[in-house]
């Protein structure tokens, strides 16, 4: 079968990641630019219309389209972003619109974490699954939902928003209006929340650690001091896995979908929480259910983003 | 066209319903018989055989098959109940080969809250939706879940266990073996356990009514005590309102299906929660989701499982 080409954007907080994706996978030239300060949808999509344009030229054959993951509320139907906690000035963008005028050529635009989980099940851990999680564990926790090879969308589009699953009702208060929701527990700012968890003795040992700062727990902090040694941030990193494998036993009770496919930065971090999920999982989840549990690390590292998107343009899930 | 006819069998803990139903989900005929003590799979199984005949030459036209709603962790793929709370000696049962034996005509068995799913979808509240949530409220909850106008039943066969979502990881023990899960809280038995959640006078108020006996606080019995003007159990409805909505907000976030329909003898009790509940969704969902929302009763009223039962039969879900 002859190669086919496409172009995968990975719209992130931060930087932006283009790519040119062979239909095997393959990543044949990849650029990651800084956003800046000017997060203006007219900015970025002018932004992302430059380096598409770039890519373009690197391939050694034309492309049949590009594909754009973008993170927050987005509905790869009608193409708008109705918003995005990356990009606070986007509400109810029609993104779609302008990418197609901006870069002329075939445009498919859905949320991130699908995008991730596109890549997963074509390339990745996820290969030959029917049906599979796909969980991005950073600032808060995104998902994508595989269904019969096809990501699921629900009715107005916003399947996968398991960041809000509701671990703790009367918990902590969420970026979205909720409260407790699994985000707030099991992502970047798990650790502020639960290390009220840990026994007093231990709890007041870290924050001596820290002067106090609750800021300074982030992921990255404790895992160096597990890493080091430190039994208490070991204990937190149980305690966190704890809330992981909680959410993730609610999606397995509720969908019966067994292969979870984790991936963000926090799963770095694996070997110092996933013990814990399982545990959780399995007490919380039928048995016949996690006889056959898969909890999958990514495996397609920084690249995920572009090869999801660029997939999606390859195959569009009609 | 012309119609067809099959034979549907809804079994529960107390009641085997059996009933003959036309392609066009109406009943034609239909009897409820007492279970009895004798609950052993053998005796099931000629129960159901003994009344699928009595209904086979009732039906005005030969029937194209028999579809059997069963209570548990029921796969429909291989035909086994591994566990049903109603049938505590049923454990690894395999229920299809049996009734087959049996019945001699093509059989298809479901866990009954998909056959309910089945039965809103094609005849009743649920008419239109591409898809759906199914909840039942009564001694747990179970959940059927369609998506595309098919039943989705996951990696094993065990989607929409959903009485397991977790809505409080330290709360009251689950007879699954999981902690705090949803049908400890907004089910038959969640009397019991949010009582505590009312401001303490009104709690022992309501406790001197029962003398003491926490086991008296049915939802029939708080239903009544509501209904004649009490206003602590008029409270507590609303809190178990607020329950149903915390878990049907977890699965809003997960699968962003918008369409919710509820059945089960407490949801018979609709205008003392469902206001609550609809807060509680609204508070932690996206608005995109909740303009969309429909929470919805069940229509088809005691007929609903052979229905259902019936239109597996006649379109089998392939």
């Amino acid at each position: 079968m002859k190669s086919s080409y496409a172009i995968g954007v990975d719209l992130g907080g931060t930087n932006l990641r283009v790519g040119v994706v062979r239909s095997d996978g393959k990543v044949e030239a990849q650029a990651e630019i800084p956003i800046g300060q000017d997060k203006s949808p007219k900015r970025i999509v002018n932004l992302i219309g430059e380096h598409v344009s770039v890519m373009q030229k690197k391939a050694s054959f034309p492309i049949v389209g590009c594909g754009c993951g973008i993170p927050g509320i987005v509905n790869s139907g009608d193409g708008v972003v109705y918003s995005s906690p990356n990009f606070p000035e986007w509400k109810n963008v029609e993104i779609l619109k302008l990418l197609k005028k901006e870069i002329g050529s075939p445009v498919i635009i859905d949320n991130d974490a699908n995008m991730f989980a596109l890549a997963e099940l074509l390339y990745g851990a996820g290969k030959g699954h029917k049906n599979l999680i796909m969980l991005t564990l950073g600032s808060g926790i995104g998902g994508g939902i595989v269904i019969d090879g096809k990501i699921f969308h629900g009715d107005m589009g916003f399947a996968g928003e398991v960041g809000h699953i509701v671990v703790e009702p009367d918990g902590v208060p969420c970026g979205c209006g909720s409260i407790g929701c699994w985000e707030q527990y099991a992502a970047s700012k798990a650790f502020i929340h639960i290390i009220r968890r840990l026994p007093k003795k231990e709890e007041d040992g870290l924050l001596a650690i820290v002067d106090g700062d609750l800021e300074r727990l982030t992921p990255e902090f404790v895992a160096d001091l597990a890493q080091s040694g430190n039994q208490s941030a070991r204990e937190l990193w149980k305690i966190f896995g704890r809330y992981v494998g909680i959410g993730i036993a609610s999606i397995i009770n509720t969908l019966g979908i067994t292969t979870i496919v984790m991936g963000g930065g926090i799963a770095r971090s694996w070997d110092l929480f996933i013990d814990s999920t399982r545990a959780e999982i399995v007490s919380r989840t039928y048995k016949k259910n996690t006889e056959h549990l898969k909890l999958l690390k990514t495996s397609l590292g920084e690249f995920t983003g572009i090869v999801g998107a660029a997939s999606a343009a390859l195959s569009p899930p009609l």
